[in-house]
């Protein structure tokens, strides 16, 4: 299995493959599944469907397709369910709090551990995904190895909740702050902006 | 002034020309501002300053640089600060809810006038942002010229929610619904999935 960095439009379409393939009823009882039914199913290009497979399970037997079951549990190690990355989220506010109580990030392999505020007001302990005390993110980053880091505070604070992430040893970082921070060559970043998202779709309506 | 389509980073920069150009006080009391001392400020490259403010105000006069006051109306009304481009978001859950209180989408020229839901329980009418029942859309949307459309419902009904929003006029549509949906090819569409972005992220880490 090539485990290399795959494209993201494939990545997209990785779980919808799997919500095929499970909730897949064949009367006839086949334990193998063909490319062109998946892509036929999908909605998907043939070739596509061959390509995507081919990067989470190897290829496929020449006429008879995937045995179904090897196949499924393919694309779950691959999406990491039986591994997932840990993660932490640090200001639980409105789109923090969203974030945090998203289901979806499961089906692509990362857990969201715990998240982390100053307020004390939001705090809540005990829950399905509890919001701790900022005083605890050290602990927890260490105890459970947590390796992603998502920051949801305001642009002022970012840096130091950012450096904060990097000292105990997360290597990737979600940032949702408005604004430019500085990390190690090392941490790999992504910069999210949903207002600059929105604009750019304007841009294109208005132009 | 060119007013086509910028490339995203562009856009990405253009609030911050605009932050730091109105917290300025020259105690010189200069009118004019230059591309280098911008640059400097806004730890940015020289020319990509140029080209940026190029795109949205024009070419600065050679030795003295730009008006400071004839750039900070130029980027407002390049980003719509005059004409905010009306938008409505269908789903006030969580990420809706998120989105909704996001006040970050004025500094882009698109204002959110209002949400829906068929979810009675979250309906808030008189609200600085009022969610309204989803029987009123389309009498909102037709009064209020809405060209926008955000979604934030579940996958299930994600495309007859498309389909309204083409029906009143919207002419560009930003998706969150985790399915793609099939739209007219006059309607701009843009696909947002956070799962993806995190999943992207996850797997240039393992990997």
């Amino acid at each position: 299995m090539d485990k290399t960095c795959v494209p993201k439009a494939t990545l997209g379409r990785i779980p919808r493959y799997l919500r095929f393939l499970k909730g897949l009823v064949d009367e006839k009882g086949n334990k193998y599944i063909s490319a062109t039914t998946i892509a036929k199913a999908l909605n998907l290009g043939e070739v596509q469907v061959r390509k995507d497979l081919n990067a989470v399970s190897g290829m496929g037997k020449p006429r008879v397709g995937y045995l179904r079951s090897a196949l499924i549990s393919d694309i779950e190690s691959f999406l990491g369910y039986n591994d997932l990355t840990p993660a932490v989220l640090v200001g639980a506010g409105k789109l923090g709090k969203a974030l945090l109580d998203y289901d979806d990030f499961h089906n692509y392999g990362v857990e969201i551990v715990a998240a982390f505020d100053n307020n004390l007001e939001v705090i809540r302990y005990g829950t399905r995904r509890e919001i701790l005390p900022i005083s605890e993110f050290e602990r927890i980053c260490l105890e459970k190895k947590v390796q992603i880091g998502i920051i949801t505070v305001g642009e002022s604070v970012a840096q130091e909740i950012a450096d904060k992430m990097v000292k105990v040893g997360i290597k990737a970082i979600w940032n949702f702050a408005p604004t430019k921070i500085s990390l190690p060559e090392s941490v790999i970043v992504k910069h999210e902006s949903l207002a600059l998202s929105l604009a750019y779709l304007r841009n294109q309506l208005i132009n």
